[in-house]
């Protein structure tokens, strides 16, 4: 199951409104089939895996992150009847389809055909890594992720406004990696009038991988308490629903205000990339998910940091974020924190 | 003498202004003693070991943090001839002593006795464990530690000033045990006032190793540039000389400038406990040597952060940093950094 996750990496960001799923096909003791959720959504995972074997399947043991489907499309069957039609004997599921179209159903007639089915192998990893699909079905909206580039003290920038560089080249590189796992990037205004980011993927091999981008047109009043940005009356164009992998992000597109990231379609990860009042904007709505704190090992003093977000109690702080990992890069550290949600 | 390492830390604190030294003898594959500069820096750690064997240290090997000394003094006769008196074969040096009154005489004196010696074993974790001593002999000052608690996102303290508590109390019963390994702990003027600490070590078993308590006695002038605190114009008693281990703390001293720390008699690790515009004072004059940032899975925002120290380009805040050590207390993390010195 752990290979399968593995293999589930493979189409993150590139699979929305479908799940990134993989799948490990083994007869006596030997992987005969490998697949994962193709860009775009099809084929899936078990199709991809069942491809590889041919009839070696017959007798196999299944390893599949989520439940296979059992809803016919115009793209291809049912996985689950993919499965039964092979003759696998066993199949193991690490997450129960939240899908009302699946939901338990994927289970039922695999073991309906006198499969042996097992569930919730690996689930928490599971669901970490199909968190964009399981967002949008739970929550209406893409998994966010919050991306800042810190000193050691806190700012992700000097007091003048610089803030290259705080990061070193490999922070930065894994920076980028992570844009390629998302469908769309987002930065506020300021960054984008001010650093004019292209928000591609430089890295050798995924430069076809630069999501869409969006910029959440709002603008701070002076005198504003609080710190959140005021909304701008006129709404802003969505993102450019008929953009496709590979048109390079020609276009931004542009939201209001962070509550219309629901809106964006064929967006299941969102990476938000700043400025600190971006940040901060989401953060005051509890709309983000995941953080990818890179701390530099250096002092700023006086910097820029993320502003209010609403808090009024300290204690109200504690119990929302864990910290999930930590990488290092060079002489800087990659910390990922989780929010904690019931 | 990774042992004779973990010994000489007991000593931390205590031994000023002595050198904390650890050390192990062994004969024939067995620790036949064990030992380390007791408070008040005598007897030297050899003299404590060699106390331990007797007879037996004939034909032993001795395992030392540092040169063993040379000078006679009216608190105890030299190391070196302790050893040759003893009868030892073989001493191992992690680092030669710097003291001008012994420079690589000690093991002259060994040497010459017929005794076989080695040096440079774990030369860097000996100078880490010294560096109290090491700071005083090479810079004239108390090696100086700054501690802090976080937020993730750099905040010592919400906007309103309130800091109780970021960090949970796994992280504050480690910053007593750092407290009880300092001769003396400073505070900023506006943290004894606002905060009234006591900079006990509320430990059990650890209560009486409270160190000697340290005021910055300056004040912030409103419009001021830069954040720097402008130094008063009195100067205020020296931290009290006569201060001894045991005294519990019962009296404040005071310095005006960060730069006074070079005056503080017996008091070789110092510990910089807070506020935010201390820390950066002390930073501002590159008067710090280690940091301790204790930091929580917290987001604050818009917090109290580091202020003003002095940097103009952010180029040139990388290479003064590195990260040392990080270690984990329930949700909260401690990093541990180093000043890179040449």
């Amino acid at each position: 199951m752990a290979a399968a996750l593995a293999l589930a990496e493979r189409g993150r960001g590139r699979t929305a409104p479908n799940p990134n799923v993989g799948c490990v096909i083994v007869r006596d003791g030997r992987v005969i089939g490998r697949g994962w959720t193709q860009p775009g959504g099809r084929p899936h995972a078990e199709a991809m895996a069942l491809a590889k074997t041919g009839a070696a399947a017959r007798g196999a043991t299944v390893y599949t992150t989520l439940e296979p489907c059992v809803h016919v499309s115009s793209r291809g069957p049912a996985c689950a009847d993919l499965l039964i039609t092979a003759g696998v004997t066993r199949v193991v599921v690490a997450l129960v389809d939240p899908d009302v179209r699946t939901d338990g159903s994927g289970i039922a007639r695999l073991q309906a055909a006198g499969i042996d089915v097992a569930t919730d192998m690996l689930a928490g990893a599971a669901r970490r890594s199909m968190g964009g699909f399981l967002t949008r079905q739970k929550l209406g909206r893409p998994f966010v992720t919050l991306k800042l580039a810190l000193s050691a003290d806190g700012a992700v920038a000097m007091a003048s406004g610089t803030s290259k560089w705080i990061t070193g080249p490999e922070a930065r590189a894994h920076a980028h990696l992570e844009r390629a796992r998302h469908e769309a990037i987002l930065v506020g205004r300021g960054t984008m009038e001010a650093d004019v980011p292209t928000l591609d993927v430089r890295l050798p091999g995924l430069q076809d991988r630069a999501p869409q981008r969006i910029v959440l047109s709002t603008s701070r009043h002076p005198g504003e308490s609080g710190g959140i940005p005021a909304m701008e009356a006129e709404r802003a164009p969505l993102a450019d629903p008929s953009f496709r992998w590979g048109d390079g992000g020609a276009a931004w597109g542009s939201i209001a205000r962070p509550a219309d990231i629901a809106t964006l379609a064929g967006v299941d990860h969102l990476l938000v990339e700043g400025g600190a009042q971006t940040a901060a904007s989401f953060l005051h709505d509890d709309l983000v998910d995941r953080m990818l704190f890179y701390r530099a090992s250096i002092l700023i003093g006086g910097g820029r940091t993320l502003p209010d977000i609403g808090l009024t109690d300290l204690a109200a702080a504690h119990g929302r974020w864990s910290l999930h990992d930590t990488r290092r890069f060079g002489s800087d550290r990659l910390d990922i924190y989780e929010r904690t949600r019931s």
